[in-house]
């Protein structure tokens, strides 16, 4: 029994209900082999299939590398993730990083962890849908491992390149630097919340188990923009090369642990304070509803939600023109100023009357705050 | 209440019994910043601390990259390893990746999955070796990530580099090569098959869990080096560089799977076959030993047991007394000519009769073969 192989992706010989176990790890390396075609690039010496990658770094470029894995029921449910979802986001949570440095993404590598009764097929699609994000950002897939494990995990490493000056850091920033943020926040956290709502909702009427939310029909436009931040995160890759290349920041970093945590991070790295204006914070437009319908914490969502992989500027004054003319390019995410760097160490959020207090916590594994990606 | 630091780390202010959960994962990430300390590099531009770490390719040098991880109760368990035989085997094993390239490792990059219960401590002494095994390698820990998991997987990245030139691939072997392993096969079986029936035989004299069976104390000198190989790896990096350097080899790959895995993908990648003869495989001393004492296949200890992380060289007459100077250096691992490869695509093993037959399997995830690393 073979299989209709979905379009562009090489026949699979198994039978759609077959197992990891027996399909076998040698198969699912074939399928992503032949999946990944011939991958033509001159920096690129020796690809999958051998002991080592080979690549060329690039020429006045220095490398950035980082690694960051989805796990199962940490980051993501399969009744809240299509295998595609997973796959796509597997990626973008690197990409996010290494634009977050300023570099342009080039390789990648995928280290994977299958519980050998899951569906093979949930693999190809899950790893279909990753590939298809690299060839859509330039990535060349070159290397990685399969291993039984008892739940999935999905652990990806990327490099990328920058020109050492166009780099940047978290630690740059100086008092009296403005805080820019991209896109809008709190966008994924309140899709995240309302996919576990429904789901809830499902089990609740259906006295079983959690049923695929993936159908579910929503009347609000915003909820299921959201719900798309949340299931497939577009790692602003193109705004952080642009800033880097225009030298346009000081600092720089994303906001994958939400945006109180990625401002006292930047300021404990710049050795600064901040002062964010609550009214000045561009939100999702999904937020507040989501908030309403399924009685989350909307500050939560905006503050410690994670998840947006949207990118935090500080970007000195004299700097200012140059960043939104970088910005300002189009296809770019919009920048909105957010607040200030100070020399006093506090992070603090001020209302609109001027009174300043403390920024929630963002997400921390093993914190008694709730995880961000289950239910 | 603190405990006293390990030589050589730094201070650790948490109960020798604190769970991962009670730490959390920030306070671990700066417990390996401040293991590591400053690392100075002129090529190490950012380390661990931004959102990806930024490196410095070596001139005229290429990338080597690899990835590869040891997940509980698949690659070890915790009945049979320390804390400091995960942390170095999990290096080790990308060490020997980068070496059956040819290159020279250089920086890491560490994701590691937890479970909220595990003692803390269970993780630094696993990181501590871990980092102390890359410093012993001239190898940069510069990045990584925690998260929550249900099972431990450290997953490790690579990268390392050679000369153009250089790079040892597994496709190079052509028929009349000789071919060459490293070292002695088996032991590292051996030596998880030992420590299996130990912890068997005190499991049933005890009637209750599995008892550590680190200290137990062994007749045979043969037999614990067969358990240090298994439990501590040690790369063939220098063996691997210096081959490299001598383009003294027409291909290479490491033996991880075994000797029988090793010797097919090679063929398969150089389109060739092999003959091995039985006799010349350099077994080691402890593999017929713990198969007598333990009950054991003994072919499969030799053909299939893997984790040895030796080397396999395929070279080419012309270049035999090349590679000979080459590996009789001082410090090197000796090497054994095993059999040579064959314009027929046949793998095959010769007894001294000369009569050939196929190679055993090796060891793949999700075969029916048991696993090489759990119990």
């Amino acid at each position: 029994m073979t299989s209709v192989p979905a379009a562009g992706l090489p026949e699979w010989p198994y039978s759609p209900a077959a197992r990891v176990e027996e399909v076998g790890e040698r198969a699912l390396i074939r399928w992503i082999a032949a999946t990944l075609g011939v991958q033509t690039s001159a920096d690129l010496v020796v690809g999958i299939g051998d002991d080592g990658a080979v690549v060329r770094a690039r020429r006045n470029h220095v490398d950035v590398l980082t690694t960051d894995m989805l796990v199962e029921d940490v980051h993501f449910t399969r009744a809240l993730s299509t295998p595609e979802d997973v796959g796509h986001r597997a990626l973008h949570v690197n990409l996010s990083d290494v634009a977050a440095m300023g570099a342009e993404p080039r390789f990648a590598l995928l280290s994977l962890g299958l519980p050998p009764s899951l569906e093979a097929a949930w693999v190809t699609r899950m790893v279909g849908a990753l590939l298809a994000s690299a060839r859509a950002s330039g990535v060349f897939l070159i290397g990685g491992n399969i291993s039984r494990a008892p739940i999935i995990f999905v652990d990806v490493t990327v490099s990328g390149a920058a020109k050492p000056r166009h780099v940047l850091r978290r630690s740059g920033a100086r008092p009296g630097d403005e805080l820019y943020v991209s896109g809008a926040v709190g966008a994924a956290a309140a899709g995240l919340a309302w996919l576990q709502s429904q789901s809830r909702a499902t089990r609740d009427t259906s006295g079983g188990d959690a049923a695929p939310a993936h159908g579910v029909l929503a009347e609000h436009d915003d909820v299921m923009a959201a719900v798309t931040r949340y299931r497939r995160p577009d790692a602003r890759v193109a705004l952080g090369v642009q800033v880097g290349r225009n030298k346009a920041a000081s600092a720089c970093m994303d906001t994958s642990d939400g945006l109180a945590d990625a401002l006292r991070q930047l300021a404990a790295a710049s050795g600064i304070g901040v002062r964010v204006e609550t009214a000045a914070v561009p939100v999702a437009p999904a937020v507040a509803q989501v908030a309403g319908m399924t009685g989350s914490d909307l500050s939560a969502l905006i503050w410690s939600g994670g998840e947006d992989y949207e990118l935090l500027f500080a970007v000195p004054r004299r700097a200012r023109r140059r960043f939104l003319h970088a910005t300002g390019r189009a296809g770019l995410p919009m920048v909105t100023r957010i607040g200030v760097c100070t020399r006093e160490l506090d992070v603090l959020m001020v209302d609109q009357a001027g009174a300043g207090s403390a920024l929630p916590d963002g997400f921390a594994h093993f914190a008694p705050s709730a995880p961000s990606g289950a239910d």
